[in-house]
């Protein structure tokens, strides 16, 4: 059974939509994991800390501080408190660079990871740094490309242990705008889709990239006067809208040797719609590799500490 | 003052979101205009005559019926009933083409007109059709491009009083999910937006359509670390919507004599877009032309039923 006195550190990453948090023993044993729907889009600054007292008040020692390593949205302006960005080219962030959160409860020794920015083209990142960290802990050497799928999917050059850049797509949000709230949701299925739709969807923006505007609705008349099926439609909407993601990012990224990290559904996707390139992608599970990233930054701080 | 006798016959436009009718009199003057909010969206079938009733009953004559002319959604398969869509090439629809319903209320003689469909590629439209017919009638040889402007805005190619094809984008509604709905709301002005930004993101796409999808996201991120404003990036996301719209349509539609129908503030934005290709467009009311399609359709029903 797992007691107050094992735990040695906690590992939070709060995104915009969930807090989710492992508690960790001195060997790296995950003794508890659980997650809560309060991200940071929900809280004011000063409701993060009794939102993570909620989720583990019941875990902390009765004495002395437990060290929190936070990454994601926590730490942007909005957050609980701001972690400036780190400028790519660069290294992905690392204990030195996070920012310690004054807290009210002596027990808690807070540590937010900060994000990375580009400025030309602009773009931003919280808590996927911290994703490449993980993954640049097991291949430092790496050079290629990882793609980070999710509501807003990145993409990321990586050069011996260096981020070079990165471009967003908001693929998943844009998706799950149509699909709920545009008129094309009448005509979508409701998890299932064609996998021969979602190809052909691919393909013909990839291989005309500027019909993409005028196809979305056809979606919709497809169903009405076509006879095109909800899973047939949900499909072409998939692969319309990753189609056009990486008609927009291939000049820029080599597709060719990219690892994908993410173990969910949308990951297949992006791994389905490489496919239709003739590229196959390496899938690798997104949650364990925050908690190696979390973990390196711990290990560091108690390098420095002890 | 107008009498219940004066009322010859009641125009409808009948759209998914609004209902606004007119009463004329027997030389076509404008008696009454009125609208609600009660569009086919919010309606069942058995209440569309209610929701009529509530906005005409008190101008209705104490006998006799009168004819109703209705264009839009009304006449969809959700509607009140379904009036079949005629396809492509053919004249817009009249009155021969239209679906009589069968109401409650004796004196309602309402006749719902049809929409158009196009099979390759699929599409379909509602109420446009009507303004069509309308716009022909003070020019039936016209040849060229019309644009209807709107949630979703419709590009019509006519030769001599046929519709030979055309095309959906919906770029109105897409726009009003991303600045509401989406994390680019955050950054976004309430109304007004900057036209160079505008400017720029529309030939930013035209030049190079590909871009579109990972450039979304940069506006979110210029906000944040390139001192972009709100202003800006609203001019930037309408520019890069409507980009996208005309690079997926200028191959198919002669965009060098285009009659924009609508003088809301969106119908200024195409013609602005339209500038940035270095067209100049005409810009032409919508309601009255609506009504004229609607008249148009009163009249052939009245010389047939004389």
């Amino acid at each position: 059974m797992t007691t107050q006195t094992d735990i040695t550190w906690i590992a939070a990453d709060w995104g915009t939509t969930n807090l989710r948090v492992w508690a960790l023993s001195d060997t790296g044993e995950i003794l508890i994991h659980r997650g809560s729907d309060r991200g940071m889009g929900k809280l004011a600054p000063a409701e993060f800390e009794p939102a993570l007292l909620d989720l583990i008040e019941d875990i902390l020692p009765t004495r002395g501080e437990v060290p929190i390593m936070v990454c994601g949205m926590a730490g942007s302006r909005q957050g609980w408190a701001e972690a400036p960005y780190k400028s790519v080219p660069c290294p992905p962030p690392s204990i030195a660079d996070a920012t310690r959160v004054k807290t009210a409860d002596p027990r808690l020794d807070v540590h937010i990871l900060p994000g990375l920015k580009q400025l030309k083209p602009a773009d931003v990142m919280r808590g996927e740094e911290t994703q490449i960290a993980g993954f640049l802990a097991d291949q430092p050497v790496f050079s290629g490309t990882l793609c980070l799928p999710g509501t807003h999917t990145k993409w990321v050059k990586l050069k011996s242990g260096v981020v070079e850049r990165f471009r967003t797509c908001m693929t998943g949000e844009t998706f799950a705008l149509y699909r709920h709230r545009s008129v094309l949701r009448h005509g979508l299925s409701e998890s299932e889709f064609d996998t021969g739709a979602f190809k052909n969807a691919v393909l013909c923006v990839l291989q005309d990239p500027k019909v993409f505007a005028s196809e979305l609705f056809g979606i919709r008349a497809a169903s009405l006067v076509a006879g095109q099926t909800p899973t047939e439609a949900t499909g072409r909407l998939s692969g319309l809208l990753i189609g056009a993601e990486l008609a927009s990012i291939r000049d820029e990224f080599d597709l060719a040797d990219v690892a994908i990290l993410g173990s969910s559904k949308i990951a297949g996707t992006y791994h389905a719609a490489l496919e239709c390139l003739g590229q196959d992608a390496r899938l690798l599970d997104a949650e364990s590799i925050t908690l190696r990233g979390l973990t390196l930054a711990f290990s560091c701080y108690a390098r420095e500490t002890s």
